[in-house]
């Protein structure tokens, strides 16, 4: 018995302090509107040094730094802890969505780790003390370390934000996390070689067969390993008690996975997290199983991971305005530009490409764990490792916000909402005539009854006629879907929708939005309003009168 | 970081080790009718130094005692395993019936701790050296130590065996919980006294203010917390992330019961056992989030536990044949009679007395938790450490076959299944009708439509008629029902069943079994007809022909 009865209290009140200052930052930033994970980063440095130990180092020290053996007790728990949010993040991506996004994911993630890089090692060569150089004999490593230390994704961190704003399997979060992953496959590998001219790796395999051995585990996993667990799953399912056996499985793969990924020098997430995806993969794995998993780790584990991160340092005593500037400015400089460009060359908009920027801008929990073994080995002093916590920090918590200025951004126009196959020429003579084609065009698209959609438009316009202006006609209902969606009629035959300047439609456009959502259907409303207000525009929209040249008017 | 990635390496191999050996063998235990965790104590010593560490001395210390750090860490994760285990068996407990069973589970655990101590401490204190006494004059407290040894129960092993054995919730089940709640709570504070005579406790507390305290700590739990709780709870529901919200408030408020308990001197599990019965008890706690903390807990930390008690020893090194079979007798002695004795004083009957007997017969984790903090104060040895283990296991290896036999043997008897509202007097004039006639009678207990028992019984009424002999007939069908039922009716009008002895019915049993169970369905039919084999028996029973001494009768 290593953990005297004293240390065990000590344990449990620590970790019961750790989850409520979790839940209670994570609950407020909820409250507005950001991703719980960010919360719980923020507990841990309310609850650590730098506030509540500065308050009460009495209770802080006897609590989280008293005794070695507790210090070692929560260590193994928050190693556990993150290689389990990465194997459930694993089970959260869709292989075939990552491998769709491929093109995209390689540009991103290449440039994602290059320019960064490049930028970082360029500061830390040519103005090494600006950036608070220890030793100024290893200025080659020290700026090989800073280059990597800048091209570093926070795979969790990443991974939580994305399932947070809930846009994990979207295209953008696919690209985001397939990028993140290749990315911090290449930066891993490039801070193994720090460590190998450093002297200080810790396995004994040459820089080689590290690299080799990953390519290998990665192949080797994804595709024979995949197609294997697809295989096993159901006898697992059916053969052993439910859902423990493969509860059980899913961990046992997962923490092999990453002892062998540790042990082959890369760090342990990233086999949990290679295992989490070639499980995840099989269509055999029931719900409930990953429910179970996925709510147990998210709510107890992560939280303790995400929330020890800020009870290492005392941010105020070590901050240093100038080196915490700089390493902001170039972090958000390189990763932003570096992967916004790869993105962007990778064939996405540029709103969508700027938030993958910002997505790929987390540093979290990742560069916290390159700083403690620079800062272990001395590369680095406390200054710099604060301000790289900074980062890590600022980075992370504002890629969740500014995703969402430019994925909003993204969503609200109307003119991303017009789709090619949704425009048509309508020979309809009255009103309902052409509502009742445009709905049920409308109506195979979102999954609605073409019926239900009609009678709520007619509704609508029983009470307040739409005819707007410059001959559109504006129908429109807020019906129980999840996206708003446009559909377009042009008119062979004029028909009077009531319009105020007295002229009949020519061009008849279906507004379907959210019953949730009263803002959006405004905004959109007045939108396409303030849009057809101009007749030159709308003159020159309808001069070919066809859907084509329609469409390619609006979008442009 | 206290961990290297060597460490780290071991440690994730060691825990992908225990989970799979556990699940195996948990499984094969399964597969034997035996409670899964007997499965995983045995996986334990299969792993340990007995023999694959025996086998393969260089991987097992690698594994599990190459580093102090490692050890550590696994500690504090089976310290966390066995908190969060009772924090679940806890959730399961209905307190109100507890409550009912109060005077039963009273009897019950102060006859088995007292019974047991009396015997341990007489056997210690006169034959010390049969015990294995390791400095004759602290002859005193060995014979303490050996009384409390010899009256504990193992919550945790005794709650999983029940729930593996479905029998949580029934009679038994709670009168076995209750009694080893009362019974531990004594043992340990027995425990304390022992520790404090040794001066060798590990709290600042005496004695008296330790007793105080855990009075308090249950009283004010159990009465004003449990309320507060069931308040707090929708609450929580409502305006936290579901089901986050909640799992963090039971596992917060687990831990910090747990810490109190630790805190002043009764082991931690205590504590957070009686959060989870507070928690447990309240009705707006849903059953989503129960399944996720016990799935998760019972599948990944329950197993850990209980496979790290077996790696902690060499069993045959220090095997010593007479003192394991004199603790062995006097534990099964001591306990069974003890605990047997006082459930049926409390007023149960035999089989079900002696069922308790062997459920409170478990020693499983707490006795070794016991044995080793005697063996670090030097007042036991290793031969008596083994033996207390040994003792442990088997107990707890033998307490759910044992029990399994007295429950099986009141389960099975044909006269426990006469019900006496499925008794009737009919005035039935053919076959079919009196089948209907006790169909419907069924139907209402069974949950089944009184068509489908009519029409199965028929069917297999029409493939070979049923009269058996002596005026019985014996109608049945296997249902896809849980349990058998039976039920009877006088025939006022002698019916036709063609039995071979040509003798027409008088009295008609119904017996409907469980679809899955087919030995269950011959063993009851042949029981009947056997009974019914006897004339005079017959004659006896149908003298007054009425159902209340037709009831009597046969339940004699």
């Amino acid at each position: 018995m290593n953990l005297s009865a004293s240390d065990i209290t000590l344990f449990l009140v620590g970790i019961s302090v750790m989850l409520f200052f979790a839940r209670a930052f994570g609950e407020i930033s909820r409250r507005f509107k950001q991703p719980i994970v960010m919360g719980e980063i923020v507990a841990g440095i309310v609850l650590g040094p730098t506030i509540f130990g500065m308050l009460f180092p009495d209770f802080f020290n006897l609590l989280f730094t008293s005794s070695k053996n507790i210090s070692i007790a929560y260590e193994g728990l928050t190693t556990l802890a993150v290689i389990m949010l990465l194997l459930v993040s694993g089970l959260e991506v869709d292989l075939s969505v990552v491998l769709k996004q491929g093109k995209t994911a390689v540009t991103t993630s290449l440039m994602g780790v290059l320019f960064p890089f490049v930028v970082g090692f360029g500061a830390a060569y040519f103005f090494p003390e600006l950036l608070g150089i220890v030793n100024i004999e290893q200025k080659l490593v020290f700026a090989l370390f800073v280059g990597t230390a800048l091209s570093i994704t926070a795979l969790p961190v990443v991974a939580k934000t994305l399932m947070d704003l809930n846009i994990f399997k979207s295209e953008i979060g696919t690209v985001i996390i397939a990028s993140a992953m290749v990315n911090d496959l290449i930066g891993w590998i490039i801070f193994s070689i720090i460590l190998s001219m450093l002297g200080t790796a810790s396995h004994g395999l040459n820089f080689g067969a590290t690299v080799g051995l990953t390519f290998l585990f990665i192949g080797v996993i994804l595709v024979i390993g995949r197609k294997l667990i697809n295989l096993v799953i159901p006898a697992i399912q059916t053969k052993t008690s439910f859902p423990g056996g493969v509860i059980n499985f899913i961990l046992i793969l997962g923490f092999l996975g990453a002892a062998f990924t540790e042990y082959i020098g890369i760090h342990a997430i990233f086999g949990s997290f290679i295992i989490g995806i070639a499980i995840g993969d099989s269509a055999h794995l029931k719900e409930q199983t990953k429910e179970i998993i996925q709510q147990f780790i998210t709510n107890i584990f992560a939280p303790l991971f995400f929330v020890s991160i800020g009870l290492r340092v005392n941010f105020i005593a070590n901050f240093d305005i100038v080196i915490v500037l700089v390493f902001l400015i170039l972090a958000f400089a390189g990763k932003v530009i570096g992967c916004g460009l790869g993105a962007y060359w990778g064939g996405m908009k540029k709103d969508d490409a700027l938030a993958v920027g910002f997505g790929m801008n987390s540093r979290g929990a990742m560069e916290i764990i390159l700083g403690i073994l620079a800062f272990n080995f001395g590369l680095i002093n406390e200054k710099v490792f604060v301000a790289l916590v900074i980062m890590a920090l600022f980075t992370s918590i504002t890629s969740a916000p500014l995703m969402t200025i430019f994925l909003n951004r993204k969503k609200k126009s109307f003119k991303d909402l017009v789709n090619k196959n949704l425009i048509i020429v309508s020979e309809a003579t009255d009103k309902t005539e052409v509502i009742k084609e445009l709905a049920s065009l409308c109506a195979a698209t979102i999954k609605l009854n073409a019926e239900v959609i009609y009678e709520e438009v007619l509704k609508r316009e029983e009470i307040i006629p739409t005819g707007i202006a410059n001959t559109l006609a504006l129908p429109h209902a807020r019906l129980n879907i999840q996206k708003p969606i446009i559909a377009i009629a042009l008119l062979k035959n004029e028909i009077d929708f009531e319009a105020a300047d007295n002229i009949p439609s020519k061009i008849v456009i279906l507004l379907l939005t959210p019953k949730t959502d009263n803002e959006l259907q405004l905004k959109l409303l007045s939108e396409i309003a303030k849009y057809f207000g101009n007749k030159e525009k709308v003159d020159e929209l309808l001069a070919d009168f066809n859907p084509q040249s329609v469409y390619q008017k609006l979008v442009k």
